[in-house]
């Protein structure tokens, strides 16, 4: 059933950005209103995404700044805060505000600034990031987010024979796909070669495992189901599931399961009435190699213990029959976090309206968006179709 | 209309604790749900709110973390953060998903530690809290938030007349109200005198004008109108208004107006279909004496430039005709920012039950809470009545 409908979609390149945040905010969001062909006038509402930005630029309550700065302070403006699926959040709030009919046009979008040409030292950053994990338990180790998907992953491969070879392929395919994405950070192809190559980031990830830093912001036009048809190419939001599971990493029940990814796929494939295998492609939070595998499993694009395979077999590349993160993901298309749920929702709808050129993944008409918060503890599934 | 109920509320002194945010939280919301005679198992979602712990204590991602303490994790769960208006927000978002049948039982809550006993020193906590003003714009200019509300009060007495002694009115009247919340920051009273005598920190502001740095908690159990009448005691929830303004303070309209305050409260008053007469008293955002009297002509509380006067009157005193801050407000009970809001309908919930004891309004039926973010550029307020 259709929830809602996307009828603009913008964002920045991902990469190195020296602009204020509301600035690097405002061309995501001018490009979204302009795509649907409206004004900050037409706005009921702004649901913002910012992870980060009070401890790394000393910026909080930006919502009503990024607000003001594209002319629509006054309206209802709120930030959220859910760590890497932060945006992802942001847009399940407005889908079910317009579903609700408390509003009918909503713009949600996100931003962040992360790269060290922005002041942020990577130790420094690494150590914000950090702050998603359990303070009492896990920060005082030293227990960083590489080594998070680190244990996750080491677990799968323990599991499930899932080797190293299996997560190179992934960065592999996603650098492949995101060479193809002109708003990608990275416009590199890399090998198996190269990736087992790179110096050890937090084993079994090398550096090439990992996604980067970056720069960037995002946002859509979400509007009520109702007012899709007098818009150009809306697509269909039909699923939104959100849920979390247990912190701190020692306390879940399965590590590579990551839980709450398939409660909240349950009910994003129960709202839209589809099955897993009913989703021509996927867009997943890859912020290392293992944690699309995981993903991957997770969501259902590929069986039980089979992630890795799937990657390493070339079933999840463009022109596989599973394909995952043909944007390139956070891998290679970059990871400015409070931006990445937003940003997987406009590949969607560009995917979904067969837009995106080189990197167009055939008949992708049922799209299934991933976004993964914390050491997985929060995760937002939602589902996108082209209009009949 | 009733669009909601509160049907349990709990919070833990507000004061200086120096335990880990999860344990505190876990006090106001256990009290929440005791005195609705619920589990966690009865919950469907936690709506959370967190505005400065980034920074303070290097913890993002709480909303899980807080869940996972208190035994709820796996629900839907997330963080809100508006500057001080926080949980107002997290509020607004619970009372709107149980009236549009999204959820039936919502935990919302919030917390903060602020104290320089818990290693945050003043200094750095004025910083934090500056973060939620302009960043290219304001903070350069060292314009801190005593500042920001010493300038939007000096117009207002530019405008109105009003003196240094109407601001130690309020500052007077609310210490007598903390004086008699066992919960209050500040159990003691203070005088006009005493007011005028202290060393000035932002001009018209003196030491007494200024609201402390808190620690603490506070949780309300919302559920739906169908399932009020199954609690004891619920207060219905009839409206809930949230509005912006523009950010930075230099492009506002009228700064003593508080735009955002006015739009909010027109907002939930026709939600409720009620007149600003109709309320019996007031929870206003008193993080400086000139913020309660510029809050108390927003929500129609006092006529355009009269809110000095009916302090300095006793008119917003707890025996007064408009009896504002009973609970003592942020000025005598404390400022843990995310709890703030959340903490307001606290106080509206326990007044329309009638079970506050000396601090009691008499004829308590219909609250209103006045929750402010930053310069004012954020507001949030929310009417609650008890149940015919």
């Amino acid at each position: 059933m259709t929830r809602a409908a996307v009828v603009g979609a913008g964002m920045t390149k991902f990469g190195v950005h020296d602009t204020p945040l509301q600035e690097l905010f405002g061309e995501a969001a001018f490009g979204a209103l302009d795509d649907a062909g409206v004004t900050t006038d037409d706005l009921d509402a702004l649901y913002f995404g910012n992870a980060m930005s009070g401890q790394a630029e000393n910026e909080t309550h930006l919502g009503p700044r990024v607000a003001s700065h594209i002319g629509a302070a006054g309206l209802e403006v709120q930030r959220f805060e859910d760590a890497c699926a932060t945006s992802a959040n942001a847009f399940k709030n407005a889908v079910r505000a317009v579903d609700a009919g408390v509003h009918d046009v909503v713009l949600v979008g996100g931003v962040e600034r992360c790269t060290p040409e922005t002041g942020k030292d990577t130790p420094a950053m690494t150590r914000i990031f950090a702050s998603a994990s359990h303070r009492q338990y896990e920060q005082p180790t030293g227990l960083t987010f590489p080594s998070v998907f680190a244990l996750l992953t080491k677990r799968h491969m323990h599991e499930h024979g899932t080797t190293e070879e299996d997560l190179a392929a992934v960065a592999v395919k996603n650098h492949a796909n995101g060479r193809l994405n002109p708003r990608a950070h990275f416009g590199k192809e890399t090998s198996v070669e190269e990736v087992l190559d790179g110096p050890v980031v937090a084993d079994p990830f090398r550096l090439m495992d990992c996604c980067p830093f970056s720069d960037g912001a995002s946002a859509v036009v979400v509007v009520s189901d109702d007012l899709a048809d007098s818009f150009d190419a809306p697509v269909d939001v039909t699923g939104v599931g959100h849920a979390t599971d247990v912190v701190p990493i020692a306390d879940k029940a399965d590590l590579p399961a990551t839980q709450a990814a398939r409660d909240a796929a349950t009910e994003a494939y129960a709202q839209a009435g589809i099955e897993a295998d009913d989703a021509d492609f996927a867009e997943v939070h890859d912020c290392f190699t293992g944690a699309e595998i995981l993903a991957s499993e997770a969501i259902g694009f590929a069986p039980e213990g089979e992630g890795g395979t799937y990657a390493a077999e070339g079933r999840t590349a463009l022109d596989g029959d599973r394909p995952i993160n043909p944007s390139g993901g956070l891998k290679a298309k970059g990871h400015p976090i409070g931006a990445t749920g937003t940003a997987q929702i406009v590949e969607l709808t560009e995917q979904i309206r067969g837009t995106v050129g080189e990197r167009q993944v055939s008949d992708a008409n049922v799209g299934v968006a991933h976004n993964l918060g914390g050491d997985s503890a929060t995760t937002v599934v939602s589902v996108l179709e082209g209009r009949a």
